[in-house]
């Protein structure tokens, strides 16, 4: 049957997500979920959108969301689309933006999804890599024929790390294309590009609901954007993207800044904690402005660690990029996970030491 | 900022849902909604997918829903693959089948989406007319160069009509490319194709939950196809592209298959009568297998009806399709709505036979 498929889909291998664990219970810090309940505000409106039915389509433009959002963020409602999901608003954008054979640029190392948005169009893309200390080279902004997108994670995963407002200024200057700015991890940084977007029309900012407002299991993304680019966006989404339940409950979470502010607060004091223990069991700790850690070891090898770690019941994410290395991306869990996760690493890295294992 | 959009996607003027109605009571006959509340299961299913959280990313493969679902239409679960409302599942199957420039076969007069869904892709399409009964010809049999998918949806929108079950199995035998049959309003007919998928692996099946299970604000679709092109689907779709309060009311929903026959019996009852009611009227109505009715008129034109209805806050959708023709498609709603629209219909018709209006 795969002779009906387009070539461009059938070489391919396919996103795979983080892994869910097995049955039982896990300690899971592999794919940056909020360790916290959301705000209690978003289950009222669940309810109460339940309540006043389901049998309706709800509305395609999400307006009680970008209302909201809006007075929060500081942007004109119209500067506002809304995803099933930000993976949902990064498939619209690279719809919209990148033909059959044109091409995209990506950092390197940086969320894969990227790549398969890229192979699923069809397109090119072209990974840039970070210099040493996860910064961009010039390379980033250089002008190419067909160069038609670019993505830059900021914060980025899996290093936590941030290019700043002012780089992501002349970026976008010198670039000929538009810039999706991809701020999933953004709440938990000391700056934002969310105004930018007004400075330069190129520069395009994403968000999640999936991680600051520990709403993953919801679906709820946006990406703001001048109007004119929105409107092009509107033309490729799926009419009904965000369903009636995900955009009662956006709404509400979006408008508890005082859940969102007290959140961010304990998933910061727990980040920098676990940095700490990291760093005392003699990993390489990238500093984070989002809600994981990367650690690379100077003489370990991590894949047998995170092995261990998963046999013991804690999920953390092994990650080996090609010509880069190998590291773990661990996600900031409460104080109870993140300890049980470094006792378990220390048992682990002096079993190995002595070679009793 | 257009320079910086696909030229596909720049020309297009975009696909546009049903009217949402303006503030103020409208009688809704526009969308085909389902005139009654879905399964009380659904919100008890609901509530506790809410209490169980959110923080955690939804089950990728909607595994629940996929068992019951399996259990329900007598297909194996690996043949299912769950989408946010079925026009992601045309998406889905649209982008793995059909590249930049390939050609896609449509009826009509159909859904206009899957216009709009070949337009974002790049792709072509070609429109075969119905014959004057809305049913096939030979030449929507055609083999041609480059045609990668075929959508035939049925029951048939606007008109409420069938294309045989032998009819097409001998079209997927024929075609040399897989037939997407789109059953959106299947629950409402006398038969439908769900059991040759496993007959013919060119015949496809997708169904949605927005009508017969009264959940169009829930977002949730479903495809049923050889397990190998579900694969194809699964490397294209969002990872998480169903969230887990969709999943949770799903799965509830397609579990409760005595509201679905007792839902679907109140349906199909009131259509008679409204059948009736318009034909009283001087209305032709096509004999209809879905939850609407479509009504041409033989001498009156329809788009002052329509717009006369609405100014008395009844919405119906008036169709006016070139080289064919005009219609009202007019969604089953409960008795009273019906006799509401049927009422003002009378008063509509007779106020311009007097010249009145």
């Amino acid at each position: 049957m795969t002779d009906y498929v387009r070539p461009d889909i059938a070489v391919m291998s396919g996103y795979v997500p983080g892994e869910q664990p097995p049955p039982g219970k896990y300690v899971k810090l592999n794919t940056n979920e909020n360790p916290y309940p959301p705000s209690p505000a978003v289950s009222r409106a669940i309810a109460e959108a339940v309540q006043s039915g389901l049998s309706r389509y709800p509305d395609p433009l999400c307006t009680a969301f970008r209302l909201r959002a809006a007075d929060v963020l500081g942007v004109p409602p119209d500067w506002i689309l809304c995803g099933n999901g930000s993976d949902d608003i990064l498939t619209i954008v690279t719809r919209t933006l990148v033909g059959q054979g044109e091409l995209l640029r990506l950092p390197y190392p940086s969320y894969v999804l990227y790549r398969t948005l890229a192979d699923i169009q069809g397109a090119r893309y072209e990974q840039v890599h970070f210099d040493a200390h996860w910064g961009l080279t010039a390379e980033f902004a250089r002008v190419v024929p067909d160069l038609k997108l670019v993505f830059l994670a900021n914060p980025n995963s899996p290093s936590g790390t941030m290019v700043s407002r002012e780089q992501i200024l002349e970026l976008a200057a010198r670039l000929h294309c538009p810039l999706l700015v991809d701020e999933a991890y953004a709440d938990f940084a000391d700056t934002n590009c969310m105004d930018l977007v007004a400075q330069n029309p190129k520069i395009m900012v994403s968000r999640t609901l999936s991680k600051s407002y520990a709403l993953a299991g919801l679906r709820f993304g946006f990406v703001v954007a001048h109007p004119s680019l929105i409107a092009e966006f509107a033309k490729v989404k799926d009419s009904y993207n965000c369903d009636a339940l995900a955009i009662a409950g956006a709404t509400a979470a979006i408008g508890d800044q005082a859940w969102l502010l007290d959140n961010r607060r304990r998933v910061l004091a727990t980040r920098a904690r676990m940095a700490q223990l990291m760093r005392e069991l003699g990993f390489a700790v990238e500093p984070s402005q989002a809600n994981f850690i990367w650690c690379t070891h100077p003489e370990r090898p991590l894949q047998p660690v995170y092995e261990k770690l998963k046999a013991n019941h804690v999920l953390v994410r092994y990650m080996n990029y090609p010509e880069w290395g190998e590291g773990l991306r661990i996600s900031v869990g409460t104080d109870e996970q993140v300890d049980a996760c470094a006792t378990l690493l220390k048992v682990i890295l002096n079993d190995g030491a002595h070679g009793t294992n």
